[in-house]
């Protein structure tokens, strides 16, 4: 179908970084075709009226855990490990495979809504995610987060089974695959390696966890006399394109071992700082041109998968941190939620922009909010006023998901009951009400 | 009117701090006539369905500059003093008296479709906000914000001003007032002893910036040898009930005069970012049992007014600053932003909690969202999830002024022009688009 977003505002990439500028954007099968021009022969199947609009690509959440959106508002107010070990996997104990498809759906709904097209997930059944990822629409790069210990049986079987699992969603061009060693406290340096191993071998990219609390850092200097960044490191983790979510207390030496083997890091504000982890030092990661990208995490610790709001906490807390109210301006902010989101998922030809060529990705925002009035400088109003509700209508891979704030590829009304159902059944909701 | 909101899931003061409760909430008058049962001869004139839906008490914003609200996205990335100085002055000295005004609306607008029936608000013109209350139907408290030397002419003439201001708005009961002397670095000692003697005169309440910035407390520490808060505490400021905005600064001196004094603190997380002025000490003022109560500051600051965006600040950032997942809960930092500050306000017998005999001033909000799935844990939901989007129906004084997302009193679309008229004539609009 040829869609075509008449006389719009369009954030598109400029000399010196993203700019605001009126164009016409034309999409054609998966694609964006043109930008400006129409190209000869083009037919407008779909007009998208573009006044008072706003076409932005669509945000690119580079770490989190959809199956964890069933988790949302269960486990506030705890430590780092408690938390984890404490309440997340006994719910994960319980957990059916079903369980993981709903949530999953939960998870889309909400990143589409708030104008996300893309994102990358470590979970525990990638079977179920594809599954909620063909039909929503969704592009997603995915990974079955693999724990073990040498290439001890569970190691092996997990392993197994993301390549099973991968395989079989080969279908949708949609889907990628990395393999998502979970961390340095969950896997042996030999399970590292065998990982680390498999990912040269076939080609695939690494997704890993590293630095995120001071427990962890603790906990594995004890036990190799390092930091999780160079353990990682030293058992082949970034011989290969790797994507490092959290980083938050990554020394100055670990930003040098990131720099110099291109790791992408992922920062997640809300999670960093609703857990007591503290606060990632992106100020410094972006002065040693490390390529920072963004993430939400998963809702049991964030609680929300919305790009806006985690955007926003980006673009304000390192002025608060380094008291420099110049730190992360609203276009580095934007460029972290977008185009270096795809570079980290090896993914910058094809998303993270509005370029003839792409792939059309796109979130389309109503300017007549608030947060956009006045409309003198629309990139400070994505990072600092906008909240993700101004997003309107969605297009992921050249078809429109989302329109008028209306999903069409999903039913929003029975995913809610789906989930109410799932908490229900653990005994997680508050009876009182 | 008789406004019943009928089996709905309402935030209600309960023994241990506020609790979910279903229940139905009668409304007579401007005032809630009952929770629970329906009293006698009770007329059911209009009824909202309250399935799906969470009844709040409508958010205080306890300090902004609504007209600043066309100044949004203007000044981004500088240091206090050149924010302040440096551009928002020059903007103010172009601003005519209908800016002023369409700016309290634009304001106004955008609180009250992010759940906010009452703000308290320093500013320069008051004739024209308390236009743009009194037609609205809003709830607020406003102060002139006064600058002198000594008990100089333009002190005076301000000070004058302000009463003015005051009796030419005594028609309207919701609207109330204060005296604001801007802050230490904008009043001298003289002023400030003239301002807080009229206060204690009138029997008003004071509003004030104190410890904003590294820079004021530097200049106040040498001009006086003491800090902002010793400075305006020893000029009788606080003499009266009082209420200081920021105090990002604030020594643990200045946290036992603030105690001592019972004056109110309102932290404003956005702002002090953003102008890179850091993290107020909000865990060791709640420690010290000093009512803490929230604002978003002006949209110049900020940029937006959306106090659950300001709530969802305070819940975490807090957390990462203290390395503490237990500070700030989400039960705490809704108080902050509702009884806290009635309190601060010296409402706290009106509003700020649902309760039989409290003016009617409500948020209903629709639980068919992303952010209250699964609806386990609301309170969770609204400090840690939700994002304002999520307020359909808005009842302040009794009186519906937005149903459905429409707002009733206010025409949107008007507004949002007028604001790009200001911003034209200004030339503060990017040419390029």
């Amino acid at each position: 179908m040829g869609i075509v977003l008449k006389d719009i505002l369009a954030i598109l990439p400029g000399q010196d970084g993203d700019e605001v500028k009126k164009t016409s954007i034309y999409i054609e099968g998966n694609r964006i075709a043109a930008v400006g021009e129409k190209p000869e022969g083009f037919l407008e199947e779909k007009i998208i009226d573009g006044r008072d609009r706003l076409a932005i690509p669509g945000l690119v959440n580079c770490h989190t855990h959809s199956y964890m959106a069933f988790m949302r508002n269960v486990a506030d107010d705890l430590s780092f490990m408690d938390w984890l070990f404490g309440t997340i996997d006994p719910i994960e104990q319980q957990m059916t495979d079903e369980d993981t498809y709903w949530g999953a759906c939960l998870a889309i709904i909400e990143m589409i809504k708030s104008g996300t097209t893309c994102f990358n997930d470590m979970q525990m059944n990638i079977h179920q995610t594809t599954r909620a990822v063909k039909e929503s629409g969704m592009r997603a790069v995915i990974s079955r987060g693999l724990i073990g210990s040498g290439m001890d049986e569970a190691g092996q079987m997990r392993l197994r089974q993301a390549y099973e699992e991968r395989d079989a969603a080969r279908d949708c061009d949609r889907l990628s695959f990395m393999l998502g060693p979970h961390a340095p406290y969950t896997c042996d340096e030999g399970f590292m390696q065998a990982v680390s191993g498999e990912a040269k071998k076939n080609n695939m990219r690494i997704h890993v966890h590293l630095s995120e609390s001071v427990s962890e850092t603790e906990q594995i200097r004890e036990k190799y006399g390092c930091t999780p960044i160079e353990m990682a490191d030293r058992n082949g983790l970034f011989d290969v394109p790797a994507i490092a979510a959290h980083c938050v207390q990554a020394t100055d030496h670990d930003l040098d071992i990131l720099k110099e083997k291109q790791v992408s890091v992922v920062t997640n504000p809300a999670s960093n700082m609703k857990l007591g982890n503290g606060f990632a030092p992106v100020a410094k990661m972006l002065e040693k041109g490390i390529n920072v990208c963004l993430g939400t995490d998963g809702a049991a610790s964030n609680n929300s998968l919305n790009m806006f709001h985690e955007l926003n906490l980006l673009a304000l807390i390192h002025k608060g941190v380094n008291q420099t109210p110049q730190c992360v301006s609203a276009k580095e902010g934007f460029r972290i939620a977008t185009i270096n989101g795809a570079k980290a998922l090896g993914l910058e030809q094809e998303i993270g922009s509005i370029e003839a060529g792409k792939k059309a990705d796109l979130a389309i925002l109503s300017l007549n909010t608030p947060s956009f009035t006045p409309r003198n400088n629309l990139m400070a109003g994505l990072s600092y006023s906008a909240n993700g509700s101004e997003v309107e209508t969605v297009i992921i891979d050249g078809k429109i998901v989302m329109e008028d704030r209306k999903l069409l590829t999903m039913d929003e009304e029975l995913v809610y009951k789906k989930i109410d159902g799932i908490i229900a059944r653990m005994g997680l909701d508050k009876k009182e009400y």
